[in-house]
């Protein structure tokens, strides 16, 4: 059994870990840390898991997080950064859903965040946890950074174009539409029912900061620097992302076959059948990442339509797909369940 | 392994028992049928079964469902009659999700299903699934009527205090919201997102085909007929009912005793502390019922709160809790997980 | 032109009342106030109202609002009974949105709201706004308590029958459905999209604040104490609230033409054919109140239906009605609009 | 006073003339008629009509729309090419509201629409109804083909820029996202509650009718063919479409001033200030286009953001406008009131 503790799981992305976690044969959940709610239990903040967690929120301070095998960090941007070094140092490995090791130019990680980073020696350390890419890394990682949620979608969306160099890599875009539980379980009002219900904007049009954690990815796939505008938008949704890409690609690319032979091993990337639409509610709840392509009018602009369930494969799905490639379980475990259709 | 069919396998109660058993781990899913789209594999119309089934749904004529230990009905009212009675004589248990075999009286049932019943004799031989009140019966029942998704959720409201003789029976309420799934899969006007989305209306006020169902539960459980007032309420909810209940009770009941006592061995039944207010989402997905109650302003008129996700303990969810009943398997197989949240 | 002011104009409320106001002929709208958001431009908070107005938010100490004929407060509770007598003084009539006002019995405000109150001796001078009831007394109203959501289209449920005397007053029961807006423009947890969609629950059932003032007024309209259970419930519209009242009745009474009649000169109260089932979008950003009634099984117990726009007749529409006729105008100007459908 | 029919009102095109028409103080409502539904009365199809809308469906071939000054065809496509000869020789003028008359290549048309065209030598003569680009034209114009809902966003999103010869005219890309009520009142399985909500998805990627449309308009401005990828998506909202363009441009180009300048006449065009992100419910229920730009990190791809309200100024709305101009009515007249918000 793999014995496992959770720092701050009071948001989304905690309580979509615990809900995974709770299902999971070989997990032993340790910890669940709250500075906030330490002393209340976690099913009365979160009823859906009454009767499948006894765990109590424990004081960070006060919780034995050094006998982990391994410790998630769904806190805000900026916590783990203070806490892994000392973790680490003990033998416990760690998988951050947060942005703290994403970035490896800390440059740029400083102007985006807005902070100077408290651990830069482990930035170069730090596994960048996408397994359709970095598979073997992870295996033997101590500290894996789990990537955002729209880069997730965008980075597997491309990936293939990418890495067989068919693409105008200049020019790319990627128009995402997130719902609204990829903000985080933060009260504030443009995320209130009576603002976001029946409402659709863009939003962070200028600059949003995943921008960097994907072109650095990206420009990592296709071997060299990347030209690219992402624009995410809030739509009316519980969970779910849907990024539609478009590129401009050689016309005699034969795409089918090029996305199908790239992803024939991923467990967890389903290329659909030729002009398909795929729906995010076909991966609620689900560790899928669902992808497929069109051309209209036959041009030379391709559209990749790729979505996820933003809190699974875009935060706490892709963590325990993380955790069980770190500690040589199957890929799948605890990650089968099919999406909750309607 | 239990072989099992499913008659009608394209509406919501439908991809929702695929949903369950695709995951049941004594469960062998032998065929699927639906007439109208015979030929098309099902997870052309369910993607989230996608990497799932590789069933194709099969024309209810060539479909060999004698061969299976266990027949569900995910039809409409008035098919399983139909059928049923082959399949018993084959030595095929049925489950019938339908309304068809949950009416005791014959001329009710041909009052509010407008149609004659077509196998009078299988209506008393019938046992009414509700696992909480007909658990011995259901173990050795060839014939399953599955209960309405109102009915579970108002029953188990009731079920405590009818059995304990603590209630006016002449003057109960049950103000019922159900989500839209509720309605089936069925392109009408009224369920259209544009029509039933920022929508509040209550509906079929006048009489609910569920009215005499759960009158005739009620009934049996009081000893006695009683006055039950049902109204239904459609919500903008994919899932979900939450049912309040109203009835006056003696004053020195000790009513979280009496519920927590009464469902005490159940694992679906979830009694949550005095003063709680349940949540629709906090069973999405789930088979669990939860309830709680109030006396407001401590008078004599108690409110009874009790939630389900009408398409799992409300259909399909319960119809395997009944499979694994019948074939004596573990209750819960199949049905541990949390709800989805958010 | 009715000089006009508004204090507090940040919330849903305010924005409501200002986007009736800007097309009221006869109102000149001099000043809104907000203490937190003073010299931002209000089409700046709310964009729909981009070309419509002009006004900046202004600081309630400088704003001149003894220059006003009316002022509204559209401010949490305990804030009109601040100001509002110093307003008086100056002439200025005041319509309190909030619950300063509302409740007649000093004790039960106190107990309910928390809090002394500042000016005793306005609420017995104070007219409790319904025009149904009280038209004559707000034309010279100098101030007028605005009714609250859930009261407003309760009140107007029961109010034929408990003036005509055929209900049993002891058993009144208001099961109330919410949309999300009532809560007020409040950033916290429960009121997220992500918390509040796709989920239904009941809330504060053991004791909600509307309660004492229902009670107050059905005693009022019934000429006796009545016994009433009510539970609001929250559910996922932006507007709208649907009340289901249930009480019991002569079963001779004629009660469509008890409504018709009581409501037959009333141009916000429509009274729909017998065994109608109105839906909030119906009066969807108008100031209507649709009723109807059913007698399920044609027993004693009546169900009544009663929906509103919360925001409208449960809030600003209503304030616009009774500065109307405050001032001597058509009692319908600047209300006339139908309800946004789909 | 304007004598004005309706054929087709039974749809959401229907009631949005109708809500709009009904508060128009310059139109006489003669007839309104459905082959389906004649002899019912308007109001119990749509409720928010109660007390604004006397007339009942009336059969088409019964109607005497010869003495109606302007007939609006709210219909399916394929209607109003069959009818409107005859009402233009009477000297009734006609402005429809499906796609009849919008494409002026005939072979493009019956390629798309999959019809011969019945009037041929009618579109010629008829003027495309997008005020801001043939207001002179529509004044004199018998017969107005209104512009659909995405065409509307987008145009109105790119004509600026190239009008202005700023754009690289070849790689135009409009990612654009509709409520579900843009599919029209159509009781198909995709857009029914349970499917649509809490759902997005891109759909007719491929192809979608309004390409064509869009094209053949950009290609007017620009002078010149263009190059455009047109992406459509269903989006869980009732109302509202965003449409996100992208495009190459020129570096030193004062988009702020372009837009602008250009539409500083446009009583119904609203360009925010640099880097605002119009939202759809900022429009809701008003005939306002609103309009913003981003340029990322300064690069040279420019991001136009466009929304509207796809039932008003993407269809009965802008319908109104044109009927407005066609008679010299103010052109604002019955079109004034502000978005719905929240």
């Amino acid at each position: 059994m793999v014995k496992v503790g959770i720092v701050g799981g009071t948001g989304y992305t905690g309580v979509e870990l615990l809900r995974l976690l709770v299902r999971h044969p070989r997990v032993n959940l340790l910890a669940i840390t709250s500075r906030k709610e330490a002393g209340m239990p976690v099913a009365d903040m979160f009823p859906n898991l009454r009767g499948h967690v006894d765990l109590v929120f424990s004081d960070p301070v006060q919780a034995d997080l050094g006998t982990c095998d391994v410790v998630f960090f769904a806190t805000p941007n900026g916590i783990a950064m203070q806490q892994a070094r000392e973790l680490l140092a003990a033998g416990v490995r760690v998988i951050d859903l947060a942005a703290d090791f994403r970035i490896q130019d800390l440059a740029v990680w400083r102007q985006w965040y807005g902070m100077e980073h408290a651990c830069p020696e482990l930035v170069a350390q730090a596994v960048y946890g996408l397994p359709e890419v970095n598979r073997d890394k992870i295996r033997t990682a101590q500290l894996v950074a789990n990537p955002g949620c729209y880069p997730t979608a965008v980075q597997l969306g491309f990936l293939p174009l990418l890495e067989a160099g068919v693409a105008d890599t200049q020019y790319l875009i990627a128009d995402a539409k997130s719902g609204v539980s990829g903000a985080g379980r933060k009260a504030e009002n443009p995320f209130l029912f009576a603002e976001a219900a029946d409402n659709f904007k863009a939003y962070a049009v200028s600059g949003h900061r995943h921008w960097p954690e994907i072109s650095q990815q990206l420009a990592q796939f296709a071997g060299q620097p990347v030209g690219l505008t992402f624009v995410p938008h809030l739509t009316p949704l519980i969970r779910g992302i849907l990024a539609t890409l478009y590129v401009r690609v050689s016309p005699n690319v034969d795409v089918q076959a090029l996305y199908e032979s790239r992803y024939a091993q991923e467990p967890f990337v389903d290329v659909m059948p030729a002009a398909a639409h795929p729906e995010t509610r076909s991966v609620r709840g689900s560790n899928m990442c669902r992808i497929s392509w069109h051309r209209p009018q036959g041009g030379d602009t391709l559209v990749v339509l790729s979505v996820i369930d933003n809190l699974v494969k875009g935060a706490a799905g892709q963590a325990v797909q993380n955790m069980n490639i770190m500690f040589g379980l199957p890929e799948t475990l605890g990650l089968e369940a099919p999406g909750l259709l309607p």
